[in-house]
């Protein structure tokens, strides 16, 4: 097993990464507010290991909630049903949530912890790679909008992160690359030496060879919490972890939640962003070819959908959580391994990008 | 114009407490974040005032979302609506949103201000005597649950409270006694002398002397700023503030929200909490005597509903926010202005005042 800290003063909390994570009972009771637990999770990855994480938490009182699988049931009406279990439950302020699922499972359940009885103890189990490094950690929690990606949640951070690697061995191989997308974009970002070893070793990650994806996913995990314990709150250099997802947001919306996985659109918005900054003058043609091939090797598409036109595209990207003052922001590289936020893109250069 | 202050470091802000504060610009305008604004009032305010708030926005662009008015509309379903006129709007990070109204509006706008894009900027412009008192003061919002008030929410501080004392002359009477229960129970926790002129002054209040209802306010938001100011997040004596609350909220959950006024239910419920004190053997039966005496001077109920049984009651409060450990606490008094946090009540003591 190896730990890492998300250091936030008192709301610091560790992230355990290893196999066989999932059932030991250890490193959950140091986080547990009391004896009451609600589990949420979803009916794909409730019979795989909900009795796994269950056998960790005997002696408490646990209940669960079984959401549906998939990012279209990420909505404010789905997310009601955890507050009904959790009163129907009569649980008070000292119980804990706990997530046991990919991305839409974490954001849902944090959000529900975050706002059940004005916030009570989360523990996030992801079980995607996805999950595991990225979403499951820094606090960002929310559900979907029909208008828009995220747009209703809060940052409310988890007592602990428990990140299974066992149980990748169950995923699918197209959630698999969706969850490299996000593991790509920390190189992308941050570390031109990462983004080297990941192209060398796409094939043993997209094998799942532990050793290649216990690395991926530790250092992954690192960049992402000294990016969050710098800027908790997104009032700076956090943007840097939205490489990719102003255009993948719209598309995800665009084509209805749901037909695109979240680390799919987010491998075609780096594409895109990558095309933007060639148009900048600030990557040249080989590192937009070569950005295109890294994506392609983790097997995830390099084109938007067809029929999102490039009007649709900026109507979309109008509402993105990143506009400040009417004036739209992205996150573009400077080169390959530095990226920038920057809101003095030329509408000609994006619509070039976009069509 | 008067002004307190709310002293909780990076959050805190300022109470304006004064005639006719509602169409000055001046106010406003440094706590705005960009040049959006989504005001949030209800069916019966939006009428009165809307049009004054708007003045005082001239150079900014305003919508606004009008809700139903009553307790019974504080639901998830109706909260919804904000953000779909927020991103109707597609009002961006950097917009802010006003609550102009009583304590429902305030609440559901602060919870929706703290969620959208993860919390965007909020002020509240308190038009009740229970919102310029209690509510607009120390970040509480939220939603209720069929199964429980208040049950859904987040701590949200606001940039500002503009509590426009002139707005009461149109407060119907019943609700500026619901508001006075809120002013009572400052001098029952924490404040013998201002109970006292309390109590001489209940004539004027409820003649509304603009020069004792602004005493009422000012001292009351005097108290509140203090308690919020020493425990934000309710870890230990802001539960003060929900004396009679807990009997309260069982009440109006009970009888269907929308039919007892918050404050007339607070009321009763400060009623039940003096009559355990006495059986505690902390409070006099001249003690409990006066209690009601006071409260049935600003024209306050003084009996809960008598459909609602002590088995109701009991399982009512089991979902109250500060059960801790399956523990029912009471905020009880040790003497008129005085209160403390106890879970010793014997059942039968408790089962005693509730029939």
């Amino acid at each position: 097993m190896h730990t890492l800290r998300v250091d936030l003063e008192s709301r610091s909390y560790p992230i355990h990464i290893g196999s066989g994570l999932l059932s030991d009972a250890t490193l959950y009771r140091p986080h547990l507010a009391g004896a009451q637990v609600m589990i949420i999770t979803n009916e794909t990855v409730a019979p795989l290991y909900l009795k796994a994480l269950r056998s960790a938490l005997t002696g408490h009182v646990v209940h669960e909630v079984i959401l549906p699988d998939g990012e279209q049931y990420k909505t404010l009406d789905v997310w009601q049903r955890i507050f009904d279990a959790l009163l129907a439950a009569r649980f008070s302020r000292d119980c804990t949530v706990i997530a046991l699922g990919g991305g839409v499972v974490g954001d849902m359940a944090g959000f529900a912890a975050a706002c059940y009885q004005r916030g009570v103890a989360f523990i996030q189990v992801p079980t995607t790679l996805l999950a595991q490094v990225d979403s499951s950690v820094g606090g960002k929690t929310g559900v979907n909008h029909s208008l828009g990606k995220n747009m209703i949640g809060a940052f409310y951070q988890p007592r602990a992160v428990i990140a299974d690697t066992a149980t990748l061995a169950t995923l699918p191989q197209r959630e698999l690359s969706a969850g490299l997308a996000e593991v790509l974009k920390y190189g992308f970002i941050r570390d031109a030496e990462f983004l080297h070893w990941l192209e060398m070793q796409m094939p043993a990650l997209l094998a799942r060879e532990p050793a290649a994806l216990a690395h991926a996913i530790r250092r992954s995990c690192e960049v992402k919490a000294e990016i969050v314990a710098a800027d908790e709150h997104e009032a700076g250099q956090r943007a840097l972890l939205n490489f990719g997802h102003t255009f993948g947001h719209a598309i995800e919306t665009g084509s209805g939640y749901g037909n695109w996985l979240h680390g799919e659109a987010v491998g075609v918005g780096m594409c895109m962003a990558a095309n933007l900054s060639a148009r900048l003058g600030w990557l040249t043609a080989t590192d937009v070819a070569r950005t295109r091939q890294i994506i392609a090797a983790a097997e995830l598409p390099l084109e938007p959908p067809s029929d999102l036109s490039a009007e649709r595209f900026l109507e979309l990207m109008a509402v993105d959580k990143k506009v400040l003052n009417g004036q739209l922001r992205l996150v573009l590289l400077r080169q390959l391994g530095t990226a920038v936020v920057t809101g003095e893109v030329a509408p000609e250069m994006l619509r070039a990008t976009l069509s």
